[in-house]
Order: C-alpha cells, then sequence, then structure tokens
C-alpha cells in the first residue's frame, strides 16, 4: 500500500487487449513518501531493449499517479518499470514488486494481444458437479447396471480405496440435476460445470468409450437437452469437460486401432511399432491411452469445426457454453512432440466458429505461465495461484487431508507471506487477464473437502471469503457449501445428501450465498486489481480497486494483532467513515485522519467499502 | 557456502548433456546444519509434476551429498529440489537458492539435451579486434581511400560524435593484426575474434556491402587467407563477425531489390508494399535494411550449407572457427514474425556441416534465456549476466562513462547484493553450459574502455579478476589490457598506440597476462561450479570449484572488515593451509580449525587454493 504499484487491471491499463502495433497506455501509482523523479517503463520491442520516459499524469493527496507508453509489437510483449529517485534509489517495478538488482525478465508484467475471452467468463461463479453423486432422479431406477459397475445406495459410503474406487456407481444422473437447480441457483452460481457424461467405464467417465453421446445411464442426450434447455432459461450457463489428452481403452477410436493396424485411428495414438498392442498411457494406466495429435484426422474429429466433439456439443439441443479440459497441462505433449498450444488454438478456433460466446478452462496443476497469454487456453484451473497458497495458509495443522501415493507431498501450513509470495509469483508470470478468468478453487473432485482441509466452519468461512474476493472466478465444488468432509479426490466423492438435510451446515451455506452476492454486485471484486496491504503470520489483508469502487479485506486464521493503517494510504480523509459489507465488523474511521484500526480477532473475514 | 547448493558444473550433474529419454543423476550438497532429513528433485515430464525421493550419495564431516534422478524427458526439462526437515523446515532449493514459499518454475534448474558446443569454446580466453583501429601494414599507405572515407591518421584523436563517426578511417588493416600476434598470444588469448571484414561503407563495417569479400582496405582476401594460416599456425582460433539481423543498403541484394520489384532479392527485406520504397530499418537507421527470413532463398544464400556465407568462410583457405552474430537477439524478429530460433538453428547445422568445432555467440544485451539452451546459439555476449552487474559493483562513483542519447541509462554504483542478485538470476534462468560457453566482457567495441569505468588501475585489476574467474569465456577489448580509457562506444575505439608504448600501463598488461595463465591452468576456473561465500556492500567472495580443484575467490572494491570464514566450511582442517595463487596474499590458515581470516585491505582481487 505504501509502495508503487501497478497491475494489468482497469485502472492501470485502461485498454484490455491492446492491438499489435499499437502502442498502449499504462500507469503506475506512486506514494507520496516514494519520492521518484523519474518513471520509465522498459520493454523489449521485435527483442531489443526500450525505454520509454512517463510523464505525471495526475497527483493526488497521497499518490503520483505516472504515464507510461508501451509499445505492444509482438505477440507475449512484455514491459516492467524502472523508478529513480527518492530515498530508495534505483529499482525495477515488476510483477513481484520492487527490486534493487538488474532484474531478469522471468516477472514482467505481461500483454496479450490476443482476443479477449468473453465477458462472462470472467464475471461468473462456477458450481461444479461430478454427476454419479449429485442426485438421482426416478428414472435412475428402471436402468440397467452396467456389467463393469459395482452398484451402491445414495447412503452407502464411498469406497475410496481398494478396487471398486472407480467403478463404484450410485447412479446421480441429469434429471437429477435439474431437479436441484433451485440450489444451485439459489447458491448465486451461474454456470454450471459437469465432469464428463460420455459413456465410459467408471463412475469418473474420464476414460470415454464414446464421444458421441451421453451416457445412458445418465439419460442420454435427451436428458442432457433437457438440462440445457432448464439451465439457459434461467439465464444460466453450462460447461462440460472434455479429456484432449487420451481417451479411454474401451473408446471405439482405440478399439479399431488396436484390431487393424491400418485402421486410420491407429494414428491417434503412440503405439510403440506398426504392429506393437503397447501404447502410450497416461502415468501409466493402461485404461487411459495418449492422443498423438500429428494425427491431421483425430484433429479433425476431437477439435476442428462444428462436426468434431469439441464443436458438435456446443450446437443445439446440447448447446454448451464451454469445455474444461482434462489434463490440459499434459495435452499433446510427449518426449519432443509439443501440440499443446496447436490444441488449444484449435480448440479455441472452434470455440469461437461454433460456440456462443464459449468458455475454454485448462486443467494445471502448477505453473502454467507458458501456456497462457496466447491464443489458446482462457485461464487454468488455478491450483498454482490459488488452491495451493491458501489451503497452506488455512491449514488445519491436525488436517486429515491426505495424498493417495505417487503425488507431491501436500504442502504444510505455511504463514501469510509465503502465501502472498506464491500469489504474487504466479500473477507475475501471466497476462492479468489469465488470472482473471482462470478459477480459483477451493476443492474439487480431485481433492479434499475445503472443511476438512481447514477443520471448522470459521476457518471454512476464511477461506470461501478469500474464494469470492481474491481475483480469478470462484468454482465451488458442490458440498463445499454444506461443510461435507473427505480427505482426497475419491473420497471426497460424497453423494449429496439431499435427503439428509439434518448434516447440512447452513450457516456455512449462508455465508456462500452472502459472498456469491457480495461478488456479483461489485466491480471491485470481478474487475479489479489486487494491492497488498499485510501479509504477515495470521493476516493477509488487501485492496481490491476499480475505477469506481474500492474494497478492503481482512483475513485472519488466527487471533492477531490489530492491524493500524495509515488512514491516507487508504484515501482516507478526517471525517470519512468505511462500512462493512461482509463479516459483520463495525465500520472503519479515521481516527483524526492518521489511523484506521482493524479488529484482531480471529479466525474471520471481514470486508469495507471504502470511500 | 552454509546454505545448500547445486548448480550445473560437473559436481552436480556429472553427464553434460544427458540423451532425451534418459534419466540423469544430479546431486545436491546439504551443510550439517542445515538438518534436512529428506531431499526430493521435482521435475515436469510431459508437463506433469513428478516428485523423485534422493538418497544420501555421501557424507563428509561438514556436508551429506544427496543423488536424485531427473527424468530427462523433454527438450528444456527443468527440475528443482524440496528440502525437508531441520530448523529451516520446508523449502525449495531454485537457480537463485532457498525459497519458503510455492514457487514458480521460472528460477527452475535447467537442462539440455542439445549437442554441446565444442570443448574449446568453453576452455577459449577471446581477444577482440576492431580492424580500422587496431594496427596498420605497410601496404595500407598504397590503397586508394574510398570516396566515403574521411581519412585519419594513427594518432588523431577519435571523432566520436559528428558525421564522420562512422566514416572516419584510421586504414588498420588484416596484415596490421598478423603482425602483432605475439601481443595477443601473449596476454594469453587464444582466440582472435574479429568485428566485421566484409567491404561496408563504415569504419565498423556492420552494413556490409557484400559478404562475398574481405573489404580490400583490410586487405582483400589474401590477407585474411594469410592471418588465418598464422593465427591457426599458433594452435589458435579465429572468429568472424556477421550481421543476420540487417546488410547496409548499398549491399548488392538491396539494391537489386529496391531497383527492382520483381528481383529475388526483393524477399530479402521487409518492404511495406510490392512497389513501394519503404522498407523496416534496425532501430530506424537506412543505412540498415532488415532481413526477412520468410525468404527461402535468403536463408540458402546466408545461412545453409558450405555455399552460404555463414558456411563459405568455415571453409579453406579462411577456414573461421565460427561467428559472433550481430544483433542476434533482434535477427528475425519483428512483429509477429519470429524466425530466431530457426536462424539459430540453421547457423548451428551449417557450422556443424562445414565448420571444424565452430562457435556460434550471439550478440544479445539483456535476459537471453528464451534463446539459449535449444539447438542454436552455443552462449551470448553475457552483457545481462557479468558485464552489467560487475560494472555497475566497481563503476567509479565519478565515472566518465556515458550512454549516446536513446540508450538506457547506466546503471548506477549498487553494492554487491545487487550484483550477486542479478548474477545468480540471470544464470538461474538458462543451463550452467550456455553461462560457461558466454563470453564475459568487461568492455567491448560498443562500450566504454574499462578504465573509464572503474577509475583506476587497482580497480580495472578487481574487475579483471572476476572477468577470468567468474564462470564464462573471458573476452577483452583490445586496448583494455593496456589501460586506454573511452567514455562509450565510438570513443572507446582508440587506434591501438603500438608507437607509443610510453602510455602503455604495462602493470595492467602484466596482471591480464597473470589471470589468463591461473584460468588456463585452472579446471575449477574453466570449468567449476560457482557458491557465493559473501555478497555484501564492498565484498564479492565465492568458491569455484571442480572435482579435482578449489579455489577461493575474494574482491574487495574498497577497503571492508576482514571476512571471517568457518574452516570447516571451507573444507579446511586444524592443519590445512591454502596457498595464495593470485594477488600476493598470505596463504590461508584454519586458526585452530575453527575460522579463516580473509584480508580487508582494498580495492585488491586474491585467490587461493583450497585443499
Amino acid at each position: 500500500m505504501s509502495l508503487p504499484h501497478h497491475d494489468g487491471s482497469l485502472l492501470y491499463v485502461p485498454e484490455d487487449a491492446p492491438e499489435l502495433g499499437r502502442t498502449a497506455t499504462v500507469f503506475v501509482r506512486v506514494p507520496r513518501e516514494d519520492g521518484a523523479t523519474e518513471v520509465h517503463v522498459r520493454s523489449t520491442p521485435d527483442a531489443e531493449v526500450k525505454l520509454s520516459r512517463g510523464v505525471v499524469d495526475r497527483t493526488t493527496e497521497t499518490e503520483t499517479w505516472w504515464r507510461c507508453e508501451v509499445p505492444v509489437r509482438n505477440p507475449g510483449a512484455h514491459y516492467r518499470f524502472l523508478l529513480q529517485g527518492g530515498p530508495r534509489g534505483y529499482r525495477w517495478l515488476t510483477g513481484t514488486g520492487l527490486h534493487q538488482h538488474e532484474v531478469s525478465d522471468a516477472m514482467d508484467f505481461r500483454f496479450t494481444a490476443a482476443p479477449p475471452p468473453p465477458e462472462w467468463t470472467r464475471d461468473a461463479f462456477v458450481y461444479q458437479v461430478f454427476p454419479d453423486r449429485f442426485a438421482r432422479s426416478a428414472a435412475a431406477d428402471e436402468r440397467q447396471v452396467p456389467a463393469w459397475a459395482a452398484p451402491a445406495r445414495w447412503d452407502d459410503p464411498v469406497d475410496a480405496h481398494g478396487p471398486t474406487v472407480a467403478t463404484q456407481l450410485y447412479g446421480g444422473d441429469l434429471d437429477g440435476i435439474l431437479a436441484h437447480l433451485d440450489h444451485i441457483a439459489g447458491l448465486g452460481a451461474d454456470t454450471l460445470y459437469l465432469t464428463p457424461f460420455f459413456p465410459a467405464e467408471s463412475n469418473h467417465r474420464y476414460n470415454a468409450t464414446d464421444f458421441g453421446a451421453v451416457d445412458p445411464i445418465l439419460g442420454g442426450d435427451e436428458a442432457l437437452a433437457r438440462l440445457s434447455r432448464a439451465v439457459h432459461g434461467r439465464g444460466m450457463r453450462l460447461m462440460g469437460d472434455l479429456t484432449t489428452n487420451h481417451s479411454g481403452d474401451t473408446h471405439r477410436w482405440f478399439r479399431s486401432a488396436l484390431a487393424d493396424p491400418r485402421a486410420s485411428e491407429r494414428a491417434f495414438y503412440y503405439f510403440a511399432g506398426p504392429e506393437s498392442d503397447e501404447y502410450e498411457m497416461w502415468l501409466g494406466y493402461p485404461s487411459l491411452p495418449k492422443f498423438d495429435f500429428a494425427s491431421a484426422e483425430l484433429r479433425r474429429r476431437l477439435l476442428k469445426g462444428p462436426e468434431s466433439v469439441a464443436g458438435r456439443w456446443l450446437l443445439p439441443p446440447f448447446h454448451l457454453d464451454g469445455w474444461r479440459i482434462d489434463v490440459a497441462n499434459m495435452t499433446g505433449r510427449r518426449a519432443t512432440d509439443d501440440y499443446n498450444a496447436e490444441v488449444a488454438r484449435e480448440l479455441r478456433a472452434t470455440l469461437a466458429e461454433v460456440g456462443d460466446q464459449a468458455a475454454l478452462i485448462a486443467e494445471h496443476s502448477f505453473d502454467a505461465s507458458a501456456d497462457l497469454g496466447g491464443e489458446g487456453w482462457q485461464g487454468v484451473m488455478d491450483y498454482s495461484a490459488f488452491t495451493t497458497p491458501v489451503r497452506s495458509w488455512l491449514r488445519d495443522p491436525g488436517t486429515q487431508e491426505h495424498r493417495p501415493p505417487g503425488l507431491p507431498p501436500l504442502v504444510p501450513r505455511l504463514p501469510a507471506e509465503a502465501a502472498a509470495a506464491t500469489i504474487r509469483e504466479h500473477y507475475a508470470r501471466r497476462p492479468w487477464r489469465a488470472t482473471a478468468t482462470s478459477w480459483s478453487i477451493l476443492a474439487s473432485h480431485d481433492t479434499a473437502h475445503i472443511r476438512t482441509i481447514v477443520g471448522t466452519r470459521e476457518m471454512q468461512e476464511v477461506a470461501a471469503g478469500l474464494l469470492f474476493t481474491m481475483p480469478g472466478v470462484p468454482m465451488v465444488f458442490a458440498g463445499d457449501e454444506i461443510g461435507l468432509t473427505g480427505t482426497f479426490g475419491e473420497d471426497a466423492r460424497i453423494p449429496f445428501p439431499w435427503n439428509r438435510q439434518d448434516t447440512w451446515d447452513f450457516q456455512t451455506l449462508a455465508t456462500y450465498r452472502e459472498l456469491a452476492a457480495l461478488r456479483r454486485g461489485s466491480e471491485a471484486l470481478r474487475h479489479g486489481g489486487l494491492r497488498w496491504v499485510a501479509t504477515s503470520g495470521d493476516t493477509l489483508a488487501y485492496l481490491r480497486e476499480a475505477p469506481g469502487e474500492r474494497l478492503l479485506v481482512l483475513a485472519l486464521r488466527a487471533p492477531a494483532l490489530p492491524l493500524r493503517l495509515p488512514a491516507r494510504g487508504l484515501g482516507m480523509l478526517d471525517a470519512d467513515e468505511a462500512p462493512n459489507v461482509f463479516g459483520g465488523g463495525a465500520a472503519l474511521s479515521a481516527r483524526g485522519g492518521t489511523e484506521v484500526v482493524l479488529p484482531g480477532d480471529g479466525p474471520t473475514f471481514q470486508v469495507w467499502r471504502l470511500p
């Protein structure tokens, strides 16, 4: 707050997607006490260093706003600021803050001249449903249970270990989801995202047998059409889940490839040789043969145009509003092959051609910066910049969360410094727009439920507070909002207890509703920049600021010393009051115009609207 | 020194260029007091996170060496270490050190599976000659001065400003250089690098009129053949300088293109339209039309095979040992065009096909990491990781160095912390091999002389000390070794004062000779890793370590408190002594086995050989 600041939000980069060949105007705000007397912006048009001198655009009582012009000469243009003068002397401002050495370009601010994603994808609140476990319609009772499945009753415990992990079938279906849209819409979600609905010999359906139909156990194509009509009838959106990395080994393409070495589908996969039965799999699972995008025919069938898998489900009567892409990070990548950017671009082109403002979100569990900012993926499931740092900060030291063998160890409970450093570093590495479009996630079908990780309702409120007030699109895994538990992916795929409302945590549900409403009504939360105010130990505080609105957010994971902030630093003058808009705290007032004191009773989550 | 350490040198990565598809063994050393109980290596084969547990390879009295296996699955594979246990807890070790948050991949250690550069390119000591200003043979007197030139006599002052900057011609020639090979070899240099020798209407010759001949003013093709024979006769190497970004506007290709819109050379350049006379230039200089590598014919003539420009000069009788590529960073890059990696790969292929262990070094003035590690450029002129931090640390506060308008401001005098942070960050961003092959530069034909920047002989000794003992290949700009001065590029292109030896600083010359000999005889300096020992204010100290040799280096830019180091941290036991091998200081001894004290009298540069 007392440091010079820039990010990619509207206050600092008024133009969302400056055209290539143009010059973009960018702003940097410098607190008076910083004392900078000169500001340059450094960029590298055509890969040569260019420094352009900034000018003072305006001054306020507390700040100087410098205006700089940056050439947007190349795709992926990046820039940083050089500040000179004042007690801090010569220093660079990058996405990770101020540096007094000659930094590399790694943390430069980034432009993207690629076409922006549809507006709604940055405003959304996404609700994730794992169809087998959400709700079961009456029709489900009449369906034949397939031979591979181990049928379960809705109240049976989940088989989180052993041979039935992937075959235990509860029989949730699409009409079941349709019957509970009131719940989803009532929460404030406007986008329903379904994990795969294709036929597959598993409850998760990530090993598709066929990309051309909806699994009959889910109700078939008609059920999806019905669900789509109902969802869109409410003004909501519907997203699907597509595996571009692999199909199931029961898929007809793979069956053809295996049966006949001369089949055209043979080239869709990586076989060890022309006659070989050995093939590349996802992480060694024989059920998941990996796609080889050297095949133009595979691209035609899977990615390109209205007849492709990616395209046809966007059309009536299904009318999906986009795809979440499974294992997007690995898609098209094997040894020296790297078709990832091509696959993403082709998907994006199909969405633009066939879809109605369709979204494209990549599953990616680590540093996705190399895959963002181009003309492909619009955003990622933001494990790296949201899930990991937030979970690590809020983790119950006695947490029950665990990882199945083979996965990286859990990040332990770390102080706020670590969480903020992680968030800042990952934000720095990609265009702001990619962060704003990415999905913030506290839990998913691949993780423990957030209640299990943080331990208590109070701590879950802090977590949910961050979910709805940090940059990025909130995604809620069904059941989090009523306090469901579960210690890891499979274990947390608990059938939604519609018939056991005595087990629901209605207070948590009310918190989620309130936070969703706060976000929906707030320009600053949906489109604003982020300035850190405090990042220490048990305290995270930040400002979300848009041209017309400023919010101050306080998250405490434990009781802490009350935070004393300089009133002017917050832009508050003598008589100003800042009403509390979430968390029930008192309004803030600038005591004699010098200091604002935030409460120290934690855990708590509070939001104030600044003047 | 008291921190866990890894870098890409032999101690830690025994295999220089592990093959794709293999697993590479890497080591990380952990001081006992760190207390780590678990070490993992994290990599991302096919873009999925993989953590592999390390094992203890061996323990010494002071350290534990952990051994880890990293899959080298993809080109550009990267990795980092996760350390757990001990007082510091959970932490990542990357190229920029230890971090207690979830870092991005930006500073990961990097492999390269690309073919390694020839051995000699990492062992070399390069001497840079700007032919017009080095030496003039008797034959020069008989040559016709071309019409564009403003002839000067050897003792005339350099026109560093005004219209004759590029046309003032002293008439240095290749036979002049040949006559002074004793001086170059006597310094210890084993590689002679000439700035361009092609005909051009300027003294710098970066605006070539023809790539097919040696400038007659330099003595023509025969003179180059003579020089090459003499250089190779001494067991030395000879490198040329090629502009792949542009030609001169007097070049016959450009003349054809301009004269006839249907000429095949038309496509070699970026014209504004089919009939237009407007064209893309280097930084707006009309004399430097930029190449468009969309033209396959341009690639054929300039880059590919023995008949190309890049190829033919490698053949007898010229037999160049490689190219320094001018403006390599901008080559092939314009707006949405980016042929840079292709140009580099094609050059490299030609060098491999035509040359005898030929070198390919890119001019690059900033973060070159995106261009290194592939199958193109072997290294860069290392302004970012050497020149800038070293100059900034050693800068005379009253320095006379200045920059012509339009260039970035000079980095001011900064403390050792800043220099070390800059070096560390830039090393982190590229494979170690690229750093070891890149040219460390104190001065070049494009900069002030180092004596002018640092102010005194004593300070130049510190600078030269760093030049010969840091990772990277030392390149000396002719005249630095006798203490020539000059405040910026053109101003510093002073004719070598062969006839005015009274102006030579022979003491500096002796220092350069001694340092070159030290490096030549030292495995640690040529191939060793780098561990920082002290990086504070006026003090830089570091270890250079190879399997068979360890050196301790101390650089002081001013008097400082004597550095007290734990003897065991240096691997010195009770009775051990470390003889001084440069700088004249006393041998180091481990006083009672606990402490080693380094001298504080600065400025100074000292090197000790550790047991």
